[in-house]
């Protein structure tokens, strides 16, 4: 009888669960990537484990630097496909699949009601699917890969309710964004997210990934969507096992509750340095940019592409504007529906599947004094390069900014 | 009355070049990419040059580390910028738009009878279009950006004539490497060569550009196609000015002849450690690679993904397979013809247009001990990443390896 989180924890971890309990939960599904696959195995060797607790349930996409952008990165990918196959670990997303956390959720691993840990702080995002889903360390990771369990404190959980109706050319995040700002880039420290009403059960399961992933901007353990028919028919056909919905009963009690009214919600930009630094996007347009990046976990998939081609398509890119699917499923999409011919015929420069420049390791870092709208979720200073800014926008404002070089209203363009 | 080498030196120069000659040379168009550029800028600089001859004659496109893998590399193309700017220069081709040996053809700047230099070795490229195009060092470009002129001493020029027909599955690039094996790596050291026969006249125009672009393989100063109808259609709508064919005349010397019928000639592979080293693929099927790379100034031209995705399609690749489109423009042809759709549902990544981990820089570098097969022009160890193999071949050779994992004929799958 709690909050979705302590109903999944109190089933994984075979008894009742409150917030604020440490509990030892059994780990569904664990994740790691290129980048925290190799400290994750360096740790399990560390412990003398020699065999991972149930390959099937191990994850290892590679996103954060592929293709390699070094001997080095190279190297270590090459020990990580070495362990992996020495475990028996056969969901290795190789290079130029995509983004681990597109992956899960595409390949039928993100489930309502299972527990998903990563070794990468956006592992939240499969919340979207009313999974309890948390980043960890590398350590924590190599503990689950030896026992399939973890230990958890209990989060308490806000309950965030978004009324009315979205705007033409406001998003989910434009949602997220100015949810980020009422909440700030620590208000909800340790805690997990449930998002309730009208807007959310009318959101695609892309935006409600959106949401989820951005939970830990504010600091969130989780952020969860409860399931529904829109989670129910995404997984038919998709889910790779059995699974049970859950839903907070009744009676939970949420430390906190937010509502929103979105029906006249502005698309919101975040200002550097911080994520809470939102605005209006009035209140910043002119603001000039080098680059634009539309990708990432948080908005890299069809609908985000499709979105920025509906307003690059007969027009052309005045600054670099890098767009990276989150997945060769994304990729395949937009170049069977045209959406990739638009884009590149705007002048916007298609990358590989992944990560690209979102954490500064290559494929678009930016210059010291640059300035990039991207619709990642994370602008402080340097995330992206040294002493460059970057400000976080929806895939619609990012494609009306391409357009000009300066941050612009995207609805001038519809 | 010369080769094509003598003839074109000799208009530039106001007098009769022949060869062993030493000419100060007008120079038509000058390249430099992002690499060269921030070096060619810093020697004109320290020349006190002000203000380059000519800004409308000058080419810089971004494609060596394009999109940027570090700061220093995005800072050191904005400083590319704004001296591009400063000069006037309008023919930057940014981020995206592709490798410089393929922009300069499709932007009508390599014509016959023009005299073109690059500040990268694969500059000969433009010889496929009756041009004496060559490569040179970044304070020879700072000379030529201050003056529009350089000193050539007149190549002797081996003239090659290949016969026959091509085989099912046996392309340009066999012929080329081919012509690599007879002449030697050294065998064409400062000398053009000038490609003659019915299977250059059948020849498409992007083969010509992978024959003449190889040139710089044997050591060779320019590779030189005779400007013909093909060549007078490619440029038809392009050309950025007037142009003038230019011949051998009956009488031209000739150093070297070397005939090749190529009716039996087997697919081609290049292995390391030279370029000359090469064998039928039946003497090295089998060999296991890591990687497949598909594309670069040598092999990333439409005709080359559309080969590679004939024998793929319906298939599935079974190691790392990049392709790398050679221009924005050919990664649009390549998504409107299902071209790119058929790459991708192979288990292919596609990256964004450039020259890719070619040099080792970036995007698909390899430890130490793998190995790649790829369409690119040099395989020298440590090219693409330090004691690293590379193998090279056709566009063809590298589908068919890359559905094994292994060097493949392709012929078996035709």
């Amino acid at each position: 009888m709690g909050t979705i989180s302590e109903e999944i924890l109190s089933a994984a971890s075979g008894k009742k669960a409150d917030a604020g309990d440490f509990v030892v939960a059994r780990v569904d599904y664990a994740m790691s990537h290129d980048g925290t696959s190799v400290l994750a195995v360096k740790a399990f060797r560390e412990m003398k484990s020699e065999r991972v607790w149930d390959p099937s349930r191990i994850i290892i996409p590679f996103d954060h630097l592929a293709p390699a952008n070094t001997e080095n990165t190279a190297l270590l990918q090459r020990e990580i496909r070495q362990w992996a196959a020495e475990q028996g670990i056969k969901n290795l997303y190789d290079v130029g699949e995509g983004i681990c956390h597109q992956l899960l959720p595409e390949n039928g691993f993100a489930m309502p009601g299972k527990v998903i840990v990563g070794a990468d702080s956006h592992s939240c995002t499969y919340g979207a699917f009313g999974a309890f889903a948390t980043g960890v360390g590398a350590t924590d990771m190599a503990e689950i890969y030896t026992s399939g369990k973890l230990w958890f404190r209990v989060p308490e959980t806000i309950k965030l309710t978004v009324d009315g109706k979205l705007p033409a050319a406001v998003t989910p995040k434009d949602v997220i964004l100015r949810i980020a700002k009422e909440v700030g880039s620590d208000g909800a420290t340790y805690k997990a997210m449930e998002f309730y009403g009208p807007v959310i059960d009318h959101m695609s399961i892309a935006g409600r990934m959106t949401l989820c992933n951005m939970a830990i901007e504010m600091g969130g353990k989780a952020g969860i969507v409860p399931p529904d028919e829109k989670t129910f028919a995404f997984l038919k056909g998709r889910a790779v096992e059995e699974y049970r919905p859950v839903y907070a009963s009744r009676d939970a009690v949420y430390c906190d509750e937010l509502h929103l009214d979105v029906s006249k919600l502005h698309p919101q930009v975040s200002c550097p340095p911080d994520v809470d630094n939102v605005k209006d996007v009035g209140e910043v347009e002119g603001t000039h940019v080098d680059q634009v990046l539309i990708g990432s976990c948080t908005n890299g998939r069809y609908e985000d592409l499709a979105g920025a081609a509906a307003i690059l398509k007969g027009r052309k890119v005045r600054c670099r504007t890098l767009i990276i699917p989150a997945s060769r499923s994304v990729m395949l999409d937009a170049v069977q529906t045209g959406v990739a011919a638009d884009l590149l015929a705007a002048g916007a420069t298609i990358c590989n599947p992944g990560c690209g420049p979102c954490l500064g390791g290559h494929m678009g870092v930016l210059a010291e004094g640059e300035a990039c709208l991207a619709t990642t979720n994370r602008n402080f200073r340097g995330r992206m390069g040294k002493g460059a800014d970057v400000y976080l926008g929806s895939p619609l404002t990012a494609a009306a900014t391409a357009i000009n070089g300066k941050i612009t209203d995207p609805r001038r363009y519809i």
